[in-house]
């Protein structure tokens, strides 16, 4: 079994790559750049990951298009990044449909080089609500991938955490011993985490509730 | 209502630009550059297209990562362009997944802009038989465009040449008065188009079954 994994940098495509090396004989990361403001940081995390992971391959791509499209406080200069907010509307970090440029480039590079999984870190309830980390979108985007590509490619996407809340995320994790020193979640900073943006107070609330420290410094941790 | 119109600089999108031109009451324009050889030249249409038709607003994006990901002599120096061939096998010049990558990135668009429709001059039948031109594969893209963007978010994909034969599609044009001398189909050359790849041995049996005559320099004419 050959798996691509999308890895952002953030924890839950982290304990994804966790999950994938169990799975896989052999995994390619792949990381994308898509203009966020934090792209810094989530290199570096990516590439601690590989050194850590030692894939059978790797991509980096950049699809920086997203900030000319602009839209989202993560790649738009104008929006500024709120801090967390308990609501049911879908915060303005939501990059439009992101994910689907992240499967897309996956399904390329799967064709390519034969892969017959691409795993993604996507949870469905336990976050923000961006409509793109919903399974049912999955489902569909998985049927584009059997009509859109040869008739021969066998491509199956892999969303090992979509049901897991972010405390069993942090559990899975430490089970397989990934290493949440390399993962990034922050928003906005790229050096120390500001922890009052949307997917700071998530992961941070996660880790209280696991009953564990999250090893990355915070200007304030809730 | 507002369409965005993925606009290659072929012909088959330049009669899609046509159209859509009489059925929105905007008109914005997406040009995409993914690594192809000919990508000079797709461009210049491109750029023509917009003196021409004078649309709201145009995008121009780079998806190079396509030529990192190979597999396609379009994109991958190391495999070369053949010569039409009468078969019922996928041409090499098949790019892996490609349409799904443009349709990702008009719809992000069409999300920031609120647009209504993209449109793609994909062609099913009479064409080359890509899997990502096939009608099945975007209907499946439609339900993930629905469930993967907000759900206030209304986006329609038209596929208004999917069944046309080529002649079709041109006389289509020279109805709607679309400047073929505006259009590019060579997959090898920039400036005199080969005459000899599939791309140009199609466009030149069309114009034939059209009884019309080819605006653009060949060094080869069937």
């Amino acid at each position: 079994m050959k798996g691509i994994i999308l890895l952002s940098g953030g924890m839950d495509s982290m304990v994804t790559a966790a999950i994938a090396a169990r799975e896989c004989d052999e995994i390619y990361f792949l990381h994308v750049n898509y203009g966020q403001k934090t792209e810094q940081k989530e290199l570096e995390c990516f590439q601690k990951l590989v050194e850590h992971y030692q894939p059978a391959g790797t991509l980096v791509t950049s699809i920086d298009y997203l900030r000319q499209i602009g839209g989202s406080s993560l790649t738009d200069d104008n929006i500024a990044v709120t801090d967390h907010q308990n609501t049911d509307q879908i915060p303005n970090s939501y990059v439009p449909f992101r994910n689907a440029h992240l499967l897309a480039i996956a399904v390329s590079w799967a064709e390519v080089i034969q892969a017959d999984r691409i795993y993604i870190g996507a949870v469905e309830e336990d976050s923000s609500g961006y409509p793109d980390c919903r399974e049912s979108f999955y489902n569909a985007f998985q049927q584009a991938i059997n009509l859109g590509t040869a008739d021969d490619t066998k491509i199956e996407i892999i969303t090992p955490v979509i049901h897991l809340t972010k405390p069993e995320i942090i559990r899975k994790g430490i089970e397989l011993k990934a290493p949440f020193e390399y993962s990034w979640s922050c928003y906005r900073e790229n050096e120390i985490a500001c922890g009052k943006c949307d997917s700071c107070v998530l992961r941070l609330q996660a880790f209280k509730k696991a009953g564990m420290e999250d090893p990355l410094p915070y200007r304030v941790r809730l």
